[in-house]
This record gives structure tokens, C-alpha cells and sequence, in this order.
């Protein structure tokens, strides 16, 4: 069995999707190996220094931190860094490793678009079928050039990059695309941000794993708070899962 | 008179606007002193390293060079003030100096929304006869803070930031409104960002200067390649001007 089926998948079926929502980093393509890449040298640069702080775990906090005023996304990523890495050092950081940082950031914002394994004649089969959207937060700039880049357009009716993915959020694009909540699914490997807003306003939403998931996406406390939802371990099984129930015509 | 009648002004007495959009940075509330005041700063601290080239130039062209990648806004600005600073001072930023430049970013994100005069008033009566949207561009984080604490909003049918305010981005959100381009009326004090990009798609322009506009939004070369434009002196003459002119029910 690829998805393990729950109290969830029964409501799952009881109801006709019409929409499906994707996120789109570490959904779709990579995103989080690029930016754990950059962190990992990021950590070596500070070694360099013998910090003696947990450089790893400053980074975070500066990071979680700074979301409020600079939001998601490789800038404020990038300002992160410099910010931590002047904490860290104690104020010695050399004027060329911030610039490395910066370059770093430049790299970033330009890292190739790589489909996770499966995605694309996942789409080409779910596109027959069902209205779908790309539904991701972070940097406009960067998340719209991703998705030109990714080839994946074709498939989709629009592309929404949030501030901040919450029960308000959703529930605004839906309304502007005129879904009702019940006929919409959001595919995502944040249970932060993909599955619980969604579940929330009375959506339907399928946790897609991903191997690496930031920290701050899957940090909600205790396991027993979260609700009930299905998780597949692989994007490939979601048209097999649709399959089996009545579909709707696509409009 | 408060407006300069040209040839423009003809062609805009002859159609029935219904739409108005306001871009939002030194259009509706004050922006760019703040940035300048940063700058000032800026300059300042590359004095005290005793730089020899031209920092203010320098400081321009990197954040023209990081636009592409960037984009506009608070976070790419913070960020090319530190690459700048970097190549001034030949490597020998101290930590501290680019700590201070990240300071000074995430106050620019909070700096307070000051409108700009007459705004207010001239929203309330053109309210009463057309929808109006903000359009603007730059961090939409930022820029919907902004919009939210402006107390504007009561006015607005809605609020677009574009990562860039060409004639393909202008289509786009008046296809999606359902606005006939001639229709519109676009007001804003750039050039580049405001009026070209609309004129070139059938919309009408309105050029409201401000005492202080970033140099890139005016530098379009020879004022010989300008089309006409209606230039109004303050925002507060806009009713007056619209006011002449069969008007339509507010939808």
C-alpha cells in the first residue's frame, strides 16, 4: 500500500476534488538540499572561527526571528547568515566572508530547477482530470522564476506565492478562484504550512514527505496536537488514489 | 492652473475613466526620505573609512546590477549597501558597520507610514465615483504592511505588487480586473514604472513628480524619447481635473 489509509482518506472519498493545490519547493523540485548546502558552509565558515556557540542552532533562532520583518526566502536568508555570523564571531567577521555570504545568496536565487522523480507524468495524468494550482510562500521573484523555469506551467491554472501560508490565506485564494473548500486538496511536505491551514478551513490535504523539511515547518509541538491526515509516501501514488473514486468532469 | 494641458489631456477628456490606480512609494505615502536618509547614513559611514571612489555612484550601480536577481525593495537594498560597502573599503567592512546596515534595513521595514498630503481628502471624493486599486511594486510583504497601516484600504478595490511594472504586468492585472485600457488612468511620480508601461498599452497616465524619486524610475534616457504625458503638481488637483468630464456610476 503506498498511502496509509486513515480516518481522513474516508472523508477523502466521500467528496468530489476539483482542485488539487501544490506546493512547489521540495514538492515539486528541490529546494531545501540547495539552501542545507549553503548552511553547511555557512557552518564551516564558522568552525573557521571557532565559534563557541551551537552556530547551528543560532542560525535558526536568527532566522525564525528576522521572518516577522524580512519574511521567507533567500534574501532574508542571506541577511540571516550575516546577521548570525557577526553574533557568532563576536564582531569579527572578515568583510569578505559577508560578501561570500552574499554570494552564496546570488547562487541561490539561481540554483537549477530539479523535478522531484515523478513529478512531471504525475502532473501530465492528474492535468486530464482536475483544475490545479502552484500554492507556495517565500519570494515572488524567485518562486515565479522557478516556476517558468520548471516547465510545469502547462499543467496549471495559476501560481499564488503567500506571505504566509494560513487558514486566511487559503481561504482567500479560494475565493478568488471560486473553490469551495470542500473540492479542494492541497498536496504539500509542510505540515505547518500545507496540511493544517488547509484541513482547517475544510479542505482536504495530503502530507507528501520530504527528506529534508526546514525546521520550521514541521515544529508544531507535541505529535498528538496535530489532527488526522494521509500521507503518501511518494507524489507518483496520488492519480491511483484519486483514481479509484468518481471524478468529475474537468471544466 | 494646476495641471500643464498638452495633447494628452485631450485624449483623456474623451473617454470615460471608471478605474483609477495608485502606484504607492512617494505617490500616496513617503517613501524614498527614508531610503535617502539610510543612504545619507550610508555615505556617511564610507566617509569615515576615507573611500576613494565615488560611493554614491557605486551604491547605485550595485543595486541596479542586484536587480535582476534581487529584485527591488528593503532586503535587496540592505543587501547591496553591505556588497557595496565591501568593495569600498577593499575588504575592511568591520563586522559592526555591516551589523548597522542590517539595523538600518529592518528599520526602513518599519518606518512609519506618512501620508502624503492631501492624499487622503482627494481618495475620499474620488471614491465616490471610481474603483481604485494601489499598484505598486517592490517587497508585497512590505508593501501590504504598509498598505494596511496607511488606513488607504477603505478605498481600494485591491492591491497589486508586481516585481515589475512593465506593459506585460499592467495586461495582466487589467485583464484579471476585467478593465478596458482606456478605461484606466494610472497615477504615480516614475516615469519608467508609472506612465510608459501604460500609455504603451492604451491606458492613460498621470504624472504627479515627487521632490524625490530613486534615480533608476527617471533614467530613460533623452527627454526627446518621452511621449506626452498630463503632469499634475499635486495629487489634490486629480478630482478637479476628472471632474469636468462625463463621469460614470461607481459599479
Amino acid at each position: 500500500m503506498a498511502f496509509q489509509p486513515n480516518s481522513e482518506r474516508r472523508k477523502l472519498i466521500m467528496v468530489t476534488i476539483t482542485t488539487i493545490g501544490f506546493d512547489a519547493d521540495d514538492t515539486l523540485w528541490e529546494s531545501e538540499i540547495y539552501f542545507a548546502d549553503v548552511e553547511r558552509k555557512f557552518l564551516e565558515l564558522m568552525e573557521a572561527y571557532t565559534v563557541e556557540l551551537d552556530a547551528k542552532e543560532r542560525l535558526y533562532s536568527t532566522e525564525r526571528d528576522n521572518l516577522e520583518r524580512f519574511g521567507y526566502g533567500v534574501k532574508s536568508f542571506t541577511i540571516s547568515m550575516i546577521e548570525c555570523a557577526h553574533h557568532l564571531t563576536e564582531g569579527e567577521l572578515r568583510s569578505d566572508d559577508s560578501m561570500q555570504i552574499i554570494q552564496w545568496g546570488k547562487e541561490l536565487m539561481q540554483h537549477p530547477v530539479e523535478l522531484i522523480s515523478g513529478v512531471q507524468e504525475t502532473l501530465e495524468k492528474l492535468d486530464q482530470t482536475f483544475s490545479m494550482l502552484i500554492i507556495t510562500k517565500g519570494d515572488p521573484l524567485h518562486q515565479r522564476q522557478k516556476a517558468s523555469l520548471s516547465g510545469l506551467m502547462q499543467y496549471m491554472n495559476g501560481i499564488e506565492v503567500l506571505m504566509e501560508k494560513n487558514s486566511a490565506s487559503y481561504a482567500e485564494i479560494l475565493k478568488n478562484y471560486r473553490i469551495e473548500p470542500n473540492t479542494f486538496l492541497m498536496v504539500g511536505n509542510s505540515l505547518r504550512s500545507d496540511i493544517l491551514p488547509v484541513l482547517k478551513i475544510g479542505g482536504h490535504a495530503l502530507h507528501v514527505p520530504h527528506e529534508l523539511t526546514w525546521e520550521h515547518e514541521n515544529d508544531l509541538g507535541t505529535p498528538s496536537a496535530l489532527p488526522n491526515f494521509t500521507t503518501l509516501e511518494r507524489i507518483t501514488d496520488l492519480p491511483e488514489l484519486l483514481e479509484d473514486f468518481p471524478l468529475p468532469e474537468k471544466q
